[in-house]
């Protein structure tokens, strides 16, 4: 069976790179998976252990951090949340191709754990539409915006890091251009694997 | 001006990446230019220095590899020939593209030193299809072809450090796909750029 594939996906905020990975994600044909987070917080109703997340110790995930089993992870409202190395290299290897959506540092990190790893980046078609998507969304001031600007110009400069640039100018457009890398470096990565253990 | 871009070609031999070179490189639509090498061995007739190589000392060149400075070299009848960085950063902040044509080890290291350079990797449609090749050339011994398609798998286990990998089967399509690449990179370069400098 062929090998999954890792997809990264980073951007600024307001780029849209959310919704490109949840339209991503229900289209089946991509045969794209998220990988299960583990969290320190306590498993809440409705909630199943090893589907919504793993849930453990805090003293267990900081040893993940630790042992750097932690691809990335961050702590909100006082528990951890994070992914860890083999739960994305247990689906690769069950031929899943898997999502990640995370910031450039984490990604960049990613990237050095599993060197294959399809590193995807959104960037908008202008600073001015960058600005208005962040200001109609109606959730941050004035000056929160202009930080969220200044910080995409300095995501910007390390876009070249990355194996794929999108411009998210027309959201249909720009799924649909994820879409056709993603199946490329699929059909790509198989046809290396073929060549790697064809006879001659 | 625009920045120019690293473009890095690689892939087994036999699957036409040297072809593929020349043309992208007599396409003047293309922006690209090969740096000029550094050599050790004398001036001949009809060659200037400058144009055809830059024409240096044993000791300097020596130098450079010992300061890091040449991107890659090979020794060849007793001479030294090599890439000097700086030749290459000159041309890329001239705006030109820059084309190298190495072997997989020499583009890795190159990704190292120019980060934002765009690797692309030539595979063959099938093993049976490169050892033809091979074979037609009739410059090589069974023996030496077998051991050039065994460092051929090795070569295609690193494909996924790459940026882009290229199928040569047909070659006018295959230029033109690079082609196309190539220029929906700069594209993507100066948007970036503008996106930098942008005023909002």
């Amino acid at each position: 069976m062929a090998r999954g594939v890792l997809f990264v996906m980073s951007g600024p905020s307001g780029t849209g790179k959310g919704t490109i990975c949840e339209r991503l994600l229900a289209n089946e044909n991509n045969n794209i998976f998220l990988s299960i987070s583990s969290t320190t917080r306590g498993i809440r109703k409705g909630e199943v252990d090893g589907v919504t997340y793993n849930y453990t110790t805090v003293e267990n995930f900081e040893k993940m951090i630790a042992d750097g089993e932690m691809l990335e992870y961050a702590e909100y409202n006082g528990n951890y949340y994070g992914t860890p190395r083999r739960a994305v290299a247990d689906m690769l290897s069950s031929g899943r191709n898997v999502l990640l959506e995370i910031e450039v540092q984490g990604a960049l990190k990613v990237k050095n754990i599993f060197p294959d790893a399809i590193l995807m980046f959104v960037i908008p078609p202008s600073m001015k539409e960058l600005k208005n998507r962040l200001t109609d969304r109606g959730r941050e001031s004035e000056e929160q915006i202009l930080k969220r600007m200044e910080t995409a110009k300095w995501e910007f400069t390390k876009s070249p890091l990355y194996n794929h640039i999108f411009i998210n100018d027309d959201l249909d457009e720009c799924v649909k251009e994820v879409e056709t890398v993603m199946r490329n470096e699929s059909a790509k990565r198989d046809l290396v694997d073929k060549l790697i253990s064809e006879q001659y």
